[in-house]
């Protein structure tokens, strides 16, 4: 039986109009005014916006970290991206040292089968590099996945120095996949974290002095330079600080095929969370940076200098001694009280896939920072374009996957640990009073949410092969 | 009957997907997979694009410049304007000195009302301000204008000094009207072409040495000055150098509401055109400039630096001592002869209307230098957008004006005065040998042009009543 | 008898080494060590800085301004820059309406001619522009002046349109005469001050919101684009906001000639300093801007971006109803109480001829923002080759004017209206905390000030014919 | 005997003026109008210009590459450079593997020590990097060496990586030790010079193919930002780029000590030259880049942007087959025929420490493109003071060593191999017409050359111990 939504204000990445939507199956078959509903599942939005899916590019569920790993899964974490109106998303799929890229994906895969709800696909993520995984690269297109990551950070552990950075770009650009950096300088990190600890200085706050703005803009330009030199385009992820957004503009402006991100948490906060006596919270790499970096990431995002927005999703109990209770059963896994004594031992990364689309709605569209097509565009289309699901995902596309949210503009909420599904014992914007909600999420045609309503059965996600990606 | 487009790959200024699309009378009433074409006019357009017909916000037909005019009549233009896949444009409603702004508008009225094919608007222009005209303004609302151009350039005859430019943008500001500016600094070029007069430096390439890119460079900053001072949007029009991309760039990195236009024009000649035996062919104002100038506005189309591209067509006959046949009928007026002696007595202006889709195509999209989705947006959605035409023109939205265009883009031509419909006797792009060639034009749901074949009606275009638009 | 400074530390723009320095009448002839003392007067210069005297470009001494004028005559005003270490200054010879600009000249003349203690130098300065007065430029290299100033503000009083900025920059590019710049827009000024005054906005602060940031970095990019396109070199006056100093930098970037000053209060307060309750001390054009700004200036000139430092030195009482004393003398004359219940007929200008030298070595060198050689060189090397005076003024040089300071690098003072010699009712530092301090202070081989001694001589003080000058 | 230098005109860094200059044994003594002459011997500088002679802060003497050296020593190199006015030099004293730092410079005294003619210092140089080198840089102060150099590139020769320049700027900070940086990504040069070689692109032109424009650039703000986060002065050298120079400009408009030369070569020459069949004359590293490239230097040289030139002279010769002659003495080393099948393997290096001020005085004083003051500036009294030898280097100054030059400005030669006196078989200017010529050269009072006699003593040089700088 095919769905027809009424009466929306359709929301793409460029148009806005009122029309009827139906869907066929699992996708969208029709757009028109007055279609008919005879025989259809009829859901009413007037009043409300129909929009695409949210896309995640940057994800971690169910990592593995030292001794415990990221506390959503993709069951907890799905059921969260759908709430908040995110119906993909990209994870990264990390093979252990050793094994090759293929590993990672078959290991995620593993992770993902019986569990997901959405749609994901992964990116593959190097975790050193020599010869045989260099010649691996082109492979991944075979596995559907058409992006790999080098970090050019975490000394020792993740990070791929810069012949190994630049003859993956070479390769990457010879097979057609996009490459993606993580931009900070691991080695000069390295040692002020050492010095840190020397020094006892050893509270969160120091996770961002010895991670300071000029080593991710300096990477930020280095691996532009290298892409540049590799003739090949780059996605910069979680950039954080105006100095990486110069350069990256720096870059464009002299016609170099580089695009970035930046995750919600960086519009936002400052070392002066930080500093808070719940500072462990915002521990995340790059970490959160001054309120002018803030402007700096909401101009580039509303120019367009910046092309998507994810969240590095990779939530951590803050308090892992005590159990919490996901859907009446018991969680509980180290978080970051493993850093209470030292920074650096503490689990990086924050919650953010739930709550994104919800947050920036609020403080983009709603404020009038944003404006609707523009969160459309980087909330959806434009990762899905950047990323080669396009047209199948991120648009309301004749022929595209039924991903869709109906969004009510006009509803508030105070948001907060109570309103997120994600399994976690904390919010980073508890409290906060939000405008606008993601009413009812569809993914390809089947309704996963419905106010406080979950219909999403676990093991029903799909893994999305992916092809090599646009420029833009 | 309902018309429906079959298989044909729709373009919007975002996305890309294959659909049929059915018109109902003037307006897309539905776009799907397998619509129903029984009762129903078919038009195939497989391995064809379906796009937004263009949007040429920057038009002179018929404009009286001294003795003379400009060539094209809302007939003729229209005619031509469609033939190159544009359906909508916006002309310079341009009253006489003396006269209140309203006076333009009705006169821009007669001219077109017997003769408009194509549906069209009116951009009010100053051509110089009191109390009186600047209390005007609002009053532009109500004659569905909404915006004004107020021009920086032409000393002593359409020149607006900085206290009227600023009282206008205020006044502009408090009616949601968009202020429109020719940035030149009309001052020093007066000064510069009376002493090149003097000195009997009397060729065209005088006429780009007179007014240098710095003078542009400077006014574009200024006006943009005056609008962050007044608080209010600004568009800049015709931009032609890289210096005035650097202060629209800069303006809008600081967060102000700037946006500007080039013409397709200034994204291939230089100042070495102006300098040919021919070089009259290529007189406007601003002037052609250097091909580092044309390289710094291509960028600023693709990274979204500039908003939009327009023609500032303006044609004038190369040799008005010789009539020329139109439809059978001979046309003749003074034309660029008159600055065969005097490059300062020249009418300013060139042809473009015509040619600019269909060039910027062949030229961008088919040699990869833009997006399919990114010149629907510069042609069309953008201006609709910024006009507040939006979205009743310029997208493939429901509900929309069946503006559209069948492009062939595999087709290859030799392009020039054969085959453009421009009433002039020349063409900038004579012997450019194009790919993808706008094949069929409908206008609100009416074939207008078909191959080589015209359906046109003088009188059947309608004017635009234009409500304010929105920033970018 | 010849004058022997013995054991001091030299300081010029570029050196700093220990040398004896011998004067011969009024010039430096010799410098060298352990030089002969017999016969010669001997000052002991152990443990003090030997500099060359001050060269402050840009003062207005007894000015004009409605019914009043500015407080500091030749006489006082000189007896201040001596105290304060600053042993030449150039004012602006004005003319009234209709007198061609000779006419200022021997207006300042008489001004100057039985007060003046140090000597001086005066720029020609623009009060409105016709041929006659175009025609005239040249000659005023006869008169010793070498530089013309414009304003591009107080429209109706002193602004000269563009027309006339660039024909004077013709012009003055034809002898070598050096252009000089205010740079606001009047234009939009004018609009601003009237709507306020309409909105009974009055206050002091409304002096800055009705000069915008903005309208002073868009004049000063146009004062450039008018210099580079008349191709002749530029010194912007008073440049006092990031937006600015971005421009300047823009067009030395890109080649021009064009140079600039700030002054010293603009490195240290800002608007809140007009919202205080004693905020008219702080009214003069351009207006005092933000924190950011003056971070701006005080990085400009340590890289260089800027090329001098003056003060606009232009004081007025405070309160003009209560008479002062000067060396006994009662002074009394309107002030800003003028201004109290309206900014916009409040005098515009401060005091600080006398206090540029100490607070800049204070709050520059020695708090480590300025080198000695840098200080030296904005505050008097650059000025006096700039300015046409070089090598007579500004230099330790064999064969230069023996204006030299003897300044004690340790002394510590608490700074304000006790210590200046400036004849006004307040000083803009006043409390504030200084080490350094100009001992000795000698004009052409004589000692104009010896600790708190005084022996300058009304009359003593020189017109200094200046040549063109360089470009820095 | 004393020395007087009559009746020149003397150049310093910001000064010009006529006096007599007196030498008492190695020192300037006294400057001076009409100075005694009797008992003294007699120079007369009528007509000419006095400087302080050049500093060479970057060059190459006998430096062992491969199985060959570099062709000037201490003798040869110092005879072209006292010839071509330069007085004193900074060399790299590079110890082997595994050797500390001042092994490095215990090899280059014992090079110097029988050679040397002029003045001359050494920087150490890094070849690896281990806790014991780090804990050694503080004694380099106790060497009389104030300065370390690190590389980015020569990857797996003498690349130091980023942990290594950090905690070098760190430890270097510690001291007061300036850290000196080669900017280029060796990493990914290393990766292309193997791809260029597998793909037999083997000629000069692939040696700056390899080396692209992009690596040095981002290698520059990788260095800034490393500088930055140890809060340390970092000195770049031989940047060659618009692009560093772009990087250069913005650190130290972000408030960075950030300072950094250029080398005569990178003014003039391209990657045109390159390709000529003698290309391998400009094979050097970083390479010669694009005319746009050229100018972007020079106007860096003019506004302070840049605040040195060098040469990096390491010289070999072009057909080591053939021996020359050097003061009736034959030479033969292998040279760059090493490279002629292969660029990668043909040592990198050029000759100029004699062609240096005689150059740049033509191209930029003699041409208006330099003034006086900034020839002697960028050639000696910055790098004085930059590398801790001012006063007693790089000024007139009193106390300072008698290193003069009497420039006779109004010479005119063909300059090339004839005239230059390095040891090698061809000149870079060759066949250049050359405005003005060091007349006579002193170095510390004693005359070294006077006209074409050469007086220069071997083993009269000495070694100049340097304390920590200043930073420009």
């Amino acid at each position: 039986m095919p769905t027809v939504i009424k009466n929306g204000t359709l929301i793409t990445a460029s148009d806005t109009f009122k029309a009827d939507l139906l869907i066929d199956g699992e996708k969208i078959a029709v757009i028109g005014e007055g279609l008919e509903t005879e025989g259809a599942q009829v859901i009413d939005a007037t009043d409300r916006y129909v929009l695409p899916g949210g896309i995640d590019v940057h994800t971690h569920l169910q990592l593995p970290v030292g001794v415990t790993e990221s506390s959503d899964d993709f069951y907890t974490g799905h059921k969260a991206a759908a709430f908040g109106g995110t119906t993909t998303h990209i994870d990264f799929a990390i093979p252990n040292k050793g094994e090759p890229l293929r590993k990672g994906i078959e290991a995620w895969h593993r992770k993902a089968a019986d569990k997901a709800v959405i749609d994901y696909a992964y990116h593959a993520n190097l975790v050193e590099w020599n010869d045989a995984i260099i010649d691996e690269i082109p492979s991944l297109l075979d596995e559907g996945v058409s992006s790999i990551k080098a970090l050019m950070a975490y000394k020792g552990r993740l990070q791929i120095d810069d012949t190994g950075l630049f003859r993956t770009l070479q390769k990457a650009r010879d097979c057609g996949i996009l490459t993606m950096v993580h931009c900070e300088n691991g080695d000069a990190i390295e040692v002020l974290i050492q010095q840190a600890r020397d020094s006892r200085q050893l509270q969160p706050k120091y996770h961002a002095r010895t991670r300071p703005a000029w080593l991710e803009t300096e990477a930020t330009l280095r691996s532009i330079a290298l892409a540049a030199t590799a003739d090949t385009p780059l996605y910069v992820v979680h950039m954080t600080c105006a100095g990486s957004i110069d350069q990256l503009r720096y870059g464009r402006a002299h016609n170099l095929k580089v695009m970035g991100e930046t995750c919600v948490q960086y519009l936002f906060f400052t070392e002066d969370d930080l500093a808070r006596p719940d500072g462990a919270k915002w521990v995340c790499s790059p970490p959160v940076r001054t309120k002018s970096d803030n402007e700096a990431l909401w101009r580039a995002l509303q120019v367009g200098d910046l092309q998507a927005i994810s969240t590095d999703h990779c939530p951590f109990l803050l308090d892992g001694t005590r159990p919490i209770e996901y859907e009446g059963v018991p969680y509980q896994k180290p978080g970051k009280e493993l850093g209470r004594d030292d920074f650096s031992k503490m689990p990086n990364g924050l919650p953010g896939l739930g709550d994104r689309m919800i947050i920036l709605w609020s403080e983009g569209v709603a404020k009038g920072q944003l404006t609707l097509n523009r969160f459309v565009e980087i909330t959806a289309t434009n990762p899905a374009k950047i990323f080669g699901m396009y047209p199948r995902k991120g648009a309301l596309a004749i022929g595209a996957d039924a991903d869709l949210v109906i969004w009510d503009p006009n509803e508030k909420k105070v948001y907060g640990q109570a309103l997120s599904k994600q399994r976690v014992d904390y919010n980073l914007y508890e409290g906060w009073e939000v405008t606008g909600w993601p009413e009812k999420v569809l993914r390809r045609g089947e309704l996963l949410v419905d106010g406080e309503q979950w219909f999403g059965r676990a093991g029903s996600g799909t893994f999305i092969r992916r092809a090599p990606g646009m420029i833009l």
